[in-house]
């Protein structure tokens, strides 16, 4: 049972992946919104559009053309955030020098690929049938397990992708970290409606996985070999009042310690480090868990809902503890608060202090659980 | 000198505040933009809004009615975050449950007020003059000073504050922290242009204080006694590359970590711990700084400029440590990159990697220093 008096104070809760804590209002919800409305995206985009970068056969901005792809296409960003090769630079001078230690710089390098989830303009993955989900998850497998390190233990696993998943070019340099996400949506900084993803890969981990493998690290050291998203996806099925659909591999759950107002977690039940440790049928698995996660939320407020999702997993290298001690699941962080045009703003207090929410994680999980199920409500219209 | 080759090639700059990296990309404004516009707020507000909840001598949500005031009024928040009663809760059973370790709450109460900073609905912070302002710095300091721990060293300064600055309540609980903001702009959350700020006062200690303060006691530490600000401050005195504005007591700075496209801090120069260790010739150039930033941001793109900005400072309560290491500083994390429209979204690979910043805080510092300086451009339409 729901400790029910959480809905009604003020409360933090502690988010064990990160070690921090967030701020729950539930009662906020009461105020009335006089503030900046979303515009909700058109949902009558062609199915082909002569002017877009990611659709089939047509030519980005830097000259190249897209093949006629079928399901997804995979290429390096135009406009990557970090490249395979720049200019040298070390920081000069001793770094216990105070201008090395205030003013300290490091450079990284790496690769970012775009991923499109489909050849036709006008979808979404909340469109799409697990099966059609399926080849994007193959090539998000097949992406992540031709630039892992040698050394890395997961390397040595042979997969049984179809052969129609596309070869990847092996990067030039061995990177530790590759962050797959998605930014769906304009409201998500998303600039092009064509469903696509990102793919960054960097020399340097990042900040966010780097504290979750450092939680995931302590607890299996404190709890003698356990794991800390299987201990929680245990919990979490006997409590139910947090989850949102589960198959026989995922759970997809409202996390205790969510955020954004209808944030959810994929987490495998079963302590997997990565996309390459999934059988095929778990890949199935996760493509269904994919599809109930973004059909519900379009379910949600009738419209295409906004987010940016993302998978943590194992890094490309690292010690065999951080290796072994990651835990594979996605995060979703959508904006969206109370209906297709009102969001939750993270701004002054939420910078300045910590995380804020209005409506606790309970509430989500019970309304994309129970009102949002039913067939894509783009489908009757 | 800056280290020119920074502007060209992708690298992490460390944040000692936070003890974090972030990943800077210069070469990627280069990248056209087809996503969200933002609508610039509208310039043409009247100076009395009969419906505005802000105005003096108007009602509120809940009834209460607004005085006719001049400068400044503070009330208590009607929907505030926490509250200064609430029903009790006590997580139960033993903290070592696995229940308890994964699903952790602790009970938050505290009190929220709201600031105006004008009586008039039409004008901002951009708009006042330092002399206009200071009687706002006057409120927040009045408002610290009363809501101090009996037990904190600060508590037992004077202040040489005007008669006319408003007495304020006691608070019902001693609170740990108090949380000065403002969320300026539609773009950042605000949903009521009439110029006001907020100030949350929490039992807990937030997060990102709590980080900074742990920075602060461990440079004190670590650099027998020197303060991690005032040690910044000096090297960026002496390098001037990213300083936008500087009087006697105060610094206005592009940090060398910054986050948002033209985020700044205010600093004190010399070490203070809080609004109570100014003196009144500190708290007029304090307010020629906010004045200088605010006017300065209008400037560059010609448009109200939105942003959250925030006050860090000593912990209403805490050890003597804490509070004698905390160092005073203002912090303004405005969205806009590249006009009035064109803002940087914080998504994907921001909030599951790390931050990433497209310009350098140098080229940013260039524009406000040097192109911002003048009068306030709605003066001249
Ligand atoms: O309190 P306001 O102005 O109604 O609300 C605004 O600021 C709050 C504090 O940063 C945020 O929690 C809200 O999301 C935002 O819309
Ligand atoms: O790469 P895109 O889609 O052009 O850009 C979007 O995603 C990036 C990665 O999260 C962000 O840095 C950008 O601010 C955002 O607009």
């Amino acid at each position: 049972m729901p400790e029910k008096i959480l809905d009604d104070i003020s409360h933090r809760r502690y988010n064990p992946l990160r070690g921090s804590w967030l701020l729950v209002s539930p009662h906020r919800t009461k105020r009335p919104w006089q503030g900046q409305q979303e515009s909700p995206s058109k949902t009558t985009l062609p199915e082909y559009n002569p002017s877009c970068y990611l659709c089939p056969g047509n030519k980005r901005a830097q000259g190249d053309v897209n093949p006629k792809y079928e399901n997804t296409f995979v290429f390096v960003n135009d406009y990557s955030a970090v490249k395979e090769s720049q200019a040298e630079y070390t920081q000069e001078g001793d770094p216990s020098d105070l201008s090395n230690l205030l003013l300290r710089a490091a450079p990284v390098t790496g690769k970012c690929y775009v991923l499109t989830f489909s050849s036709s303009h006008n979808l979404t993955l909340a469109d799409l049938t697990p099966a059609q989900i399926l080849p994007v998850i193959n090539v998000w497998t097949q992406i992540y397990a031709s630039h892992l390190s040698p050394s890395n233990p997961l390397s040595s696993i042979t997969l049984p992708l179809p052969s129609a998943t596309p070869a990847i070019e092996k990067p030039s340099a061995q990177y530790k970290w590759m962050q797959i996400f998605e930014n769906k949506g304009s409201a998500m900084g998303c600039s092009n409606p064509h469903p696509h993803g990102q793919i960054w890969t960097t020399t340097g981990l990042p900040e966010e996985p780097a504290s979750e493998i450092e939680q995931f690290v302590k607890y299996r050291k404190e709890h003698s070999g356990r794991n800390l998203l299987e201990d929680y996806a245990k919990l979490e099925m006997g409590k139910e009042e947090r989850i949102v659909f589960q198959n026989e591999g995922f759970l997809v759950v409202c996390p205790w310690w969510a955020t954004w107002p209808f944030e959810v977690m994929i987490v495998s039940k079963q302590h997997r480090r990565s996309l390459v440790d999934l059988s095929e049928r778990e890949r199935e698995e996760f493509a269904e868990a994919v599809a109930e996660v973004t059909r519900r939320y379009d379910n949600l407020f009738e419209t295409s809902f906004p987010y940016s999702s993302g998978i943590h997993q194992a890094p490309l290298e690292g010690t065999e503890e951080e290796i072994n001690a990651s835990h594979f699941h996605m995060h979703f962080y959508p904006p969206l608060l109370r209906s297709a045009t009102v969001r939750k703003f993270l701004v002054g207090y939420e910078l300045m202090a910590e995380p804020q929410r209005d409506i606790t994680p309970e509430q989500a999980a019970k309304r994309l659980r129970e009102d949002c199920g039913g067939e894509l409500y783009r489908k009757h219209l």
